[in-house]
């Protein structure tokens, strides 16, 4: 079963290796994470005052680490109770049930020899893809979506021949109430 | 001193926590970090004969491990020694004096009431962010570009009021040598 969680913490040392080694201590593989300060100190300072996690965010240098992984439901439930016992953790949020917006990001670097310019192009173009650097004989396109988008745009452009491959793991942010549409969707 | 490097590694239980613990052993802070599969597996049986990075992809299951970090040069040459030791790595790629494409990656989710939408919708036209998500009272954007840019798009939208906010780790890619062009700089 695949599960998608966000953990905020205060920014000290090791935090990120005590949260990862939750997991691997009880078997748990994670596919793929992310961790990145959300806003830095200075940024704060002058930061409006808002409800929820941005208050939080005023106080103290802090980050967001957001998780997938997989593995059984009730092992998963001692794992979320055990982040919420650790000191720098702030808040767990698990979007298991929850209308998400998730997304993904990929930098990934083409073969593109002569006429084939044109094909790899026109695709990245439909997909919404940005060229980000163009060589001699490659095309680097980045790309964002959701994990099947980024999954078949790999597909299509196997045939071309990958030359390298970056991804970030998955960030999801809690769907807005009443929402009028979804745009990208 | 800012430090970014990429280890590629084969996805075996315990390796993140393995990697992570060699930075936090030695003090060193994590500013960011990102991991997700590069290709899964039933991908990689198909996938064309490419060179480097592409031919350790189709032999197994594997991870890219991006992280930026800040400290010493000298313990930084040592942990990177330390990697090499550890039997799941692959492959560390120093990007230090290195020509890259970097890249992150945020959602942001920011009050829009009334005639502020449309100011904020044209922020979003200028940077190039797209709308994820439109709420009654919000929207939620998804942010790339470099650190530079990720931070002043924040910085635009502060006095709004940001209700959320997710951020994914820096993503690096070397650049094509013999480049014609870089359209997106």
């Amino acid at each position: 079963m695949r599960h998608l969680l966000s953990v905020l913490v205060y920014n000290e040392p090791g935090v990120l290796s005590r949260v990862v080694g939750l997991f691997s201590g009880r078997g748990f593989n994670i596919t793929s994470l992310n961790v990145a300060p959300i806003l830095d100190l200075d940024a704060n300072k002058t930061a409006p005052a808002t409800k929820g996690k941005a208050q939080l965010i005023k106080e103290a240098n802090v980050s967001l680490i957001t998780i997938t992984t997989s593995g059984d439901a009730q092992i998963m439930e001692q794992i979320i109770k055990q982040l919420h016992k650790l000191i720098p953790v702030i808040k767990v949020m698990n979007f298991e049930g929850i209308d998400t917006v998730q997304r993904e990001m990929m930098l990934l670097k083409v073969n593109a020899f002569g006429d084939r310019r044109e094909e790899i192009l026109r695709i990245a173009d439909i997909f919404r893809c940005k060229v980000v650097d163009v060589g001699l004989t490659d095309i680097t396109l980045e790309v964002t979506g959701d994990y099947e988008k980024v999954e078949a745009i790999i597909g299509l452009y196997k045939k071309f021949g990958i030359k390298d491959l970056a991804r970030a793991g998955t960030m999801a942010m809690r769907r807005s109430m009443q929402r009028e549409g979804d745009r990208t969707r």
